[in-house]
């Protein structure tokens, strides 16, 4: 079997103005879809970031994935090189495979260990919708898009993208969400490292009787988040100062965190999301799945995967309930009890909607962008605004 | 697929008085041969450690595997537990798989980025054979085994069994090895932990003119592996002192070791062995490849693995040109220029010879062994005998 084409297709699709540390989302979300077909006609799936940059470095393998046999995954890491072309691309292959042997691709990497994979209700502070609806500034209004998230989705994890309103307002939308869910419910905060190591303390000091499960990335770096690890009893995770297995050891020496975020979109597929289970394994740190916006394919791809990972024990962060359209076949995949079911497969068990991803595509050639930039759209709000790292 | 049988043939072929640290082998080598059945009628084939204890653990994990998909490793993983009978039981999944789907198998571990496997000549100091002929106790009868290896299977690498002679005879032999062969060749001794630190740190001063590739457990343990490596600038490796993924964070914390040596027989397989070899790329150690007295199950195993490992860089060790006979269909596989060809497929592409089986069997019946015993076969020949560890 060999690999006879590859189609890259940056989409757009529309996203809500979520805010976060660097500012806010755009009004569209960017991805990039892969499409790898081989000489038996056979078409493998991948998705990863989007914007021009990304699907240019996607397109720039089409030399070192060309006449490779999809089951090589080995050398077409070594040829491909940038974790992120090649773990967009391992995901079609490992779709390929699952598709050539009749199997869901979690059998591809050990089988499932469970058929259905926890997410957490990733909530945002936001601005209102065109329509003027639906801001979220508030512990009040907080609260209110929890509540919507249990109700619609069943999720038994909060997650809280915090880092955008002053650390005391966000330590009340941490207690009310305490107080609105008893102990049947974990839940994280993220504020993306905008909190300086003393911050980081005294907040996670006044959220530590509110049973935080994690505080994600409350400063930055490994140095920043070994200083604050040492005088908090509160597990640290971190999906920004440990990205890349030549990260670990320093972290590990440093003990800067107790969970890593993994996220085969930037680890260099799922087979290194794998190995990275197993060092976590090994080293005794936790192991949890991070997320950015994204579409059903990276949904299908993290469920199979976390699946399959004895050790995934914290509920997977996914964008997924904000993304209001899919351009898989049959619409959006559903969460059942906060739960997404493994799909049947073969491969990752999704299928394009050819006329979904021609209109998704239409929406990134109208705008055509690099790469992702909140900061350019929180400009169109706050024209002095600056993404202060640490801010607080 | 489910699994629908399981059937573990304890087995015994005749093996030279070959010495090490803790006595002589026995005349016979153990070994047990794994076979796991399909509803779909493949079999998958496995070989690992022998003796009656190990053949009664993987019988054990007979209930654990029925009705089990081969695919479902993680799974199956969970359920067995032990990594030695997990790891005999996941080769023959493999190649149940490599079956199911026509492909060797070192595809299904990601595919291959090497052709051919270079192993190491795995000298031995050693008694004459039953027919008087073949002593190996000094420094040259061993440049003359080394000669016959090389001349026999080209290989590269040579690997001095230590810890039978005093330190200063070992010393001399390996000068004398290194006078016999050029740059073009590596040298490595493993004494099998039986010098002490100050012993250790002593002779590998007495060696590192001679340029070691590496010395393989020259002391006892994490702790006295780190004192000798603070004092010595000669790569240090081991197969004792770390076995196990919980070993390795303390091996990492103490500076202990340079290089790990792998075994998919007590690392809980091949998949394991892929996740240890990632393990060692973050922390930036070196990963070679351990071997005991087997056959050709495990010979093509260990080359279908290494072949799909990027950072396997060392030569593997192997005891195979010691065992006269095979029980596989053919006979004994073969090197050229040192290496060994990855088997052609589907799974390890070995099939067992029935009656080779049988009389492999046979042997074992006749003896029994609970396990493998080279202390009380040196006791043989030396009443005396105490396998001190340190002796010198």
């Amino acid at each position: 079997m060999k690999i006879v084409d590859l189609k890259v297709t940056p989409v757009a699709f529309p996203d809500p103005p979520l805010r976060n540390s660097t500012g806010v989302h755009e009004p569209y979300a960017l991805r990039t879809i892969v499409q790898v077909y081989t000489d038996d006609g056979l078409v493998g799936l991948g998705e990863t970031y989007g914007g021009s940059v990304m699907a240019s470095q996607i397109e720039g393998a089409r030399p070192a994935i060309l006449g490779e046999d999809p089951y090589g995954l080995e050398r077409l890491r070594l040829k491909v090189g940038s974790p992120r072309t090649f773990g967009a691309i391992e995901v079609a292959c490992l779709d390929i495979i699952g598709k050539a042997t009749g199997r869901p691709l979690c059998d591809i990497l050990g089988g499932r260990v469970r058929d259905a994979v926890p997410y957490s209700a990733y909530l945002f502070y936001k601005y209102a919708d065109e329509d003027g609806k639906g801001e979220v500034g508030s512990a009040e209004q907080m609260v209110e898009q929890a509540r919507d998230f249990v109700r619609n989705y069943g999720f038994k994890t909060l997650k809280i993208k915090g880092g955008v309103l002053p650390p005391e307002e966000e330590v009340e939308t941490f207690r009310a969400l305490r107080e609105a869910f008893g102990d049947g419910y974990q839940i994280r905060i993220d504020p993306n490292a905008i909190w300086s190591v003393e911050t980081s303390i005294r907040v996670i000091r006044k959220i530590r009787d509110c049973d935080p499960e994690y505080v994600e990335d409350p400063t930055w770096g490994i140095a920043g988040m070994a200083l604050v690890r040492r005088s908090v009893d509160v597990p640290l995770s971190t999906n920004m100062c440990v990205t890349d297995f030549d990260h670990i050891p320093e972290s590990v020496r440093a003990g800067a965190v107790d969970v890593i975020l993994s996220d085969h979109h930037f680890w260099g597929g799922m087979v290194a999301t794998k190995h990275l289970a197993a060092i976590c394994a090994s080293f005794k740190l936790g192991l949890s799945m991070h997320s950015n916006s994204h579409l059903g394919i990276s949904m299908a791809a993290m469920t199979h995967l976390a699946s399959s990972i004895p050790n995934m024990l914290y509920a997977c962060d996914t964008h997924y309930p904000w993304a209001e359209e899919d351009l898989i076949d049959g619409g959006k995949l559903t969460f059942n009890d906060g739960c997404m079911r493994v799909p049947d497969g073969p491969g990752l068990g999704v299928r394009l909607d050819e006329d979904k991803l021609q209109e998704f595509a239409d929406n990134f050639r109208l705008r055509k962008q690099l790469t992702r930039d909140d900061i350019s759209e929180m400009k169109k709000r706050d024209p002095n605004w600056l993404p202060f790292r640490p801010r607080w």
